[in-house]
């Protein structure tokens, strides 16, 4: 397997970083409303939940703890994050959302480069409340890899909403199979 | 679940792949060589592979089947989609590619949207190599669910080049898992 480890200098994790705004733009702007709201059934969720996911992330979770960590190192873990913080909110637009998630995300990533963090940085640890001590690197990299989860997630979505209609290919759509 | 079947008339079945290349654009155009030639392991495919993929989708699947079943029905089976056709070609940029798949989607959608398929058209049968007798319903549907199984594989590929950087957070990433 080729590897493509995350490296120092800063500015390469944000290759993909920057782009999920976009992508999930391009994806999800103005489709109708049966393809933003249906799900993978009970208890899942929808496009529209994935986004508003990813802005609760920005909100609580991806800066916040790069701040939180180089201020308190390893001796008070983070705030737990609240996975569905989103689904208490009160129902919002795609494009709304979309609007949200790209300004937040510009936003991160332009504290993130003015906070300037070294190689010595990124060894730095702090204290997860389940998984207890973690690196600065791998909480930034699980941000790069959160994105792409959620953008399978979407993949998903809506593959699995066609599993009835594409018959025998089933078989051969990833996409469309059932949970396993 | 809520259900989002595919409605007649056709231009609701285009949503979702009119948007795939601008997606897969957002994605990828300008990345460096090592997220572009990050694979899963040997025998997988990069994300450029993966667009060389849907491009030979659009030549020799997509709209080409749709011409085959009408003239043909059941009495003639498809020609084998060759699944792999893009490895025998040479190296290309990603640049070349995703321009490539953008102007061939199009033209698939424009001449989907001139031969003017009835509900009844979609109901007609053809016959698959392997699989028998199909729709072109089905044929339709699983051109959607095809292109969302490869944004699927686009952020698994990704995610998995991260496994071994998140370190404990891998529990909750399911792109950066290994293959099941």
């Amino acid at each position: 397997m080729k590897s493509a480890p995350l490296p120092a200098p800063l500015p390469d994790w944000t290759d993909l970083l920057r782009r999920t705004p976009t992508l999930v733009d391009a994806w999800l702007r103005g489709l109708p409303d049966r393809w933003l709201d249906v799900d993978e059934g009970p208890g899942t969720w929808s496009v529209r939940n994935v986004v508003g996911h990813l802005i609760e992330g920005e909100r609580s979770d991806w800066l916040p703890r790069v701040r939180h960590l180089l201020r308190h190192g390893e001796a008070v873990a983070f705030p737990p994050f609240d996975r569905v913080a989103q689904e208490r909110r009160g129902p919002r637009s795609i494009e709304e959302l979309l609007d949200e998630f790209a300004t937040m995300r510009a936003e991160s990533l332009r504290e993130l480069h003015a906070i300037g963090l070294t190689p010595t940085d990124l060894a730095r640890t702090g204290r997860h409340p389940e998984f207890g001590v973690v690196t600065l690197r791998q909480h930034l990299a699980t941000w790069v890899a959160h994105d792409q989860t959620h953008a399978m997630q979407i993949a998903r979505i809506f593959g699995r909403s066609l599993a009835a209609d594409v018959g025998p290919w089933r078989a051969y759509l990833r996409a469309a199979r059932p949970p396993e």
